[in-house]
């Protein structure tokens, strides 16, 4: 049974509306899980691992007998990568060193260490760039259970300097994903604890006896993580809370309509709310993509989600042209953008607004999702106006540094003291003027 | 009347148990404050500039005919900048100056424009900085209107080369103060509207008729903004939920301590709840220090408020020598820290956490909340762990660029298909194995 996709025109008068219906997209706020995931987080801050071992056994059908006995040793995390099959192994083995530089080129052109200068009259200003003390990385457990995300999360962490990472992942009735725990072990990730949940985020957040605080808590995971995740935030830092995933493939038709079909399934296949979105010029090439959706949906093994996704989310944009295709991009924003075209340089000059580029026919989007080297970790639902990829970055921070000289007392604490006056903050006034008075 | 600072000593048995006791504070969740502000929200995104005609002219006592009429014009901006009296109005450019100075630095440094790189078999891959497209920067009315806070937000998006910053700033019963207005015209603010509260949140993140929507939301203000932007965090970016201002003096005994009364009484005069704390290895000279404050202390015009912070949320900490005031330093990861030391860069180098670092007798926090050239908009609550001041940054983003090379589609491709095989994602492999099979 074939799919049609939504057909949306540039040249229709309401293509605006049409294309905003497209987008619109609410996050459902479920207040019972918001409560739900607030009594947890209260209860494991009032009693510690007591509560964080009750909550893993119910809910993840364990019997363990201390939160202790939910740790996984380095060693076990070693077996798992040694016992992976060869092609496996090498293949994570790869896809880490690849991310690993790419993360140290980030570092390196940026954030390494801040910078420094001293003006005429002897004073010191400069920013001092650190990375976090300890981070907490969520990766969800079951299907969604990722060796991928693994890496795409932890190495940033371990490329920015972080000393301590600790890595929580629910073992639904104690079954353990062996690429997951290999990815722990090649990306350098300190601890893993077996537990998941908004119990793992309260955890995490707070500390226990047998768990360290964190300073930060990334990964993504269900309704309860996202919600705990939101209520933990300014005790410690969080990543953003993620939306469906979505490709915008602009394309100038020169493509094998296979390669984009398939890309737009790639996109689909995560789940019904991901979504696919073709743009190009050409009428008859979204034709050919169309018939070749038809041609090949049917072999996909995940070809019902593929399904619901391209016909619920799912749409095909004729444009004027390949400018109007990235001003249109441009307001979508695209967690990814595939640029499938001649020399596609030309049209990434004009986007503004993107997680990731995958420029040229060649840059399928799932070569970035696994090895390319940049973070498979993107903004969402039109986020990319304002937000980045994780990186390493994430993992830093500033301080600012001040350091003036006693004739910078007297001239900037003149002004100082003027502006303070003028706000009607006299003791600021003063403390400036004690230096030069 | 004088005020006893609460006393510690790093050498008692429950010290941490007490330093713990005095950083404690819980931002007042207000579920009414929560409720209403939402309300707000949805009553602007679906009435947009009729609600928030109605909420303004009600809430700021005002007969606004239109949101048009609450706009402030260019030339009423530069007219409040030309009518400033002379030494205040040099200050403000001499502060602008040096903040845009100290940003344009930071830019410099770090972000201006990413980074390309290409590997051996052609493939390229990058990062792309690029700068919001229009911000929004909220600032308070009433007392807590401070113009060097308009300098400080606006600045560094201007830096980064944001096109558009819409200013918003509540004048109740139609009172306006020149120096936020000449402060907008010095900072590059594009447009002002004089509206508050939730109702200019909402505005500025859904956008009206008349108020356009931008993609992130900057600036301290009462419980229903704090509460507002948390709830359209996501729709738009927003800058960290400030908790009060703090700051951290370590002192080795060397500083005239009227100096050191006066730095902490510069951070209590912001509000009751500021918190200001110095940690010193000499007895004798905190209790020089408390006799500052005791003698220095009713000569201050805000000393009811000096007062209530200091007893309530002050303290001075006793330790064994500097080494442990800077471990003390880095646990409570403070807004503010002062070195007020021989070398300070001996202790400097120390620190880990802080959001400002202000070095040697002469930096008084007064000359970095004005003049210094950082950004005054910095980490609270111990967030400085994992967070950094209000900079360039924060009006970025980054989107990563990938162009795979037809060679690297073999290689890469075959690396990232046998992940998504072993991820249970077959499109995501067919798709890479299409550009090589």
């Amino acid at each position: 049974m074939p799919v049609q996709l939504r057909k949306l025109d540039s040249n229709d008068a309401d293509f605006n509306a049409q294309l905003r219906a497209v987008l619109a997209f609410e996050a459902a706020e479920d207040d019972a899980i918001d409560r739900a995931a607030a009594a947890i987080l209260a209860d494991v801050k009032a009693r510690g691992d007591a509560a964080v071992l009750e909550y893993t056994n119910r809910y993840d059908q364990l019997d363990a007998a201390s939160v202790s006995a939910l740790e996984i040793r380095q060693d076990e995390l070693h077996a798992a990568l040694a016992g992976l099959e060869p092609a496996r192994r090498e293949a994570l083995q790869v896809a880490a060193d690849r991310v690993r530089a790419y993360h140290e080129r980030q570092k390196q052109e940026c954030g390494s260490d801040g910078f420094l200068y001293t003006e005429d009259d002897g004073t010191v200003l400069g920013q001092k760039v650190t990375p976090l003390d300890r981070v907490g990385i969520y990766v969800p457990g079951g299907k969604a259970a990722y060796p991928s995300s693994v890496l795409m999360n932890a190495i940033p962490a371990h490329v920015a300097g972080v000393q301590e990472i600790i890595m929580v992942v629910p073992t639904p009735a104690g079954v353990k994903n062996p690429l997951v725990l290999a990815a722990a072990a090649i990306a350098g990730v300190s601890r893993v604890f077996t537990i998941g949940g908004a119990q793992a985020v309260g955890a995490l957040a707070y500390g226990t006896d047998i768990i360290p605080a964190v300073d930060k808590i990334v990964g993504p995971g269900n309704a309860y993580v996202a919600a705990a995740k939101r209520r933990v935030f300014g005790t410690v830092g969080i990543d953003m809370i993620a939306g469906p995933s979505e490709i915008l493939v602009l394309c100038d038709g020169s493509t094998d309509p296979d390669w984009v079909a398939m890309d737009l399934f790639s996109q689909a296949e995560h789940d019904e709310l991901a979504q696919s979105i073709l743009v190009c010029p050409d009428a008859d090439y979204i034709e050919r993509v169309q018939q070749s959706i038809d041609r090949l949906l049917d072999d996909m093994p995940r070809r019902d989600t593929i399904r619901t996704s391209l016909a619920d989310r799912g749409a095909m944009i004729k444009v004027r042209d390949m400018n109007e295709a990235c001003e249109i991009a441009n307001f979508i924003a695209p967690e990814h953008l595939e640029i499938s075209a001649e020399n596609p340089l030309q049209w990434s000059h004009r986007i503004r607004h993107a997680g990731a580029m995958f420029l040229g026919r060649f840059s399928s989007e799932s070569i970035g999702d696994y090895c390319a080297g940049p973070n498979h970790v993107l903004p969402t639902s039109r986020t990319a106006r304002f937000s980045s990829p994780l990186g390493v970055y994430d993992f830093q921070k500033r301080s600012s540094v001040i350091q003036v000289s006693e004739a910078g007392a007297r001239t900037l604490g003149q002004v100082a003291a003027e502006l303070a006056y003028g706000e009607g903050l006299q003791a600021h006034a003063r403390s400036a003027e004690f230096r030069f008075k």
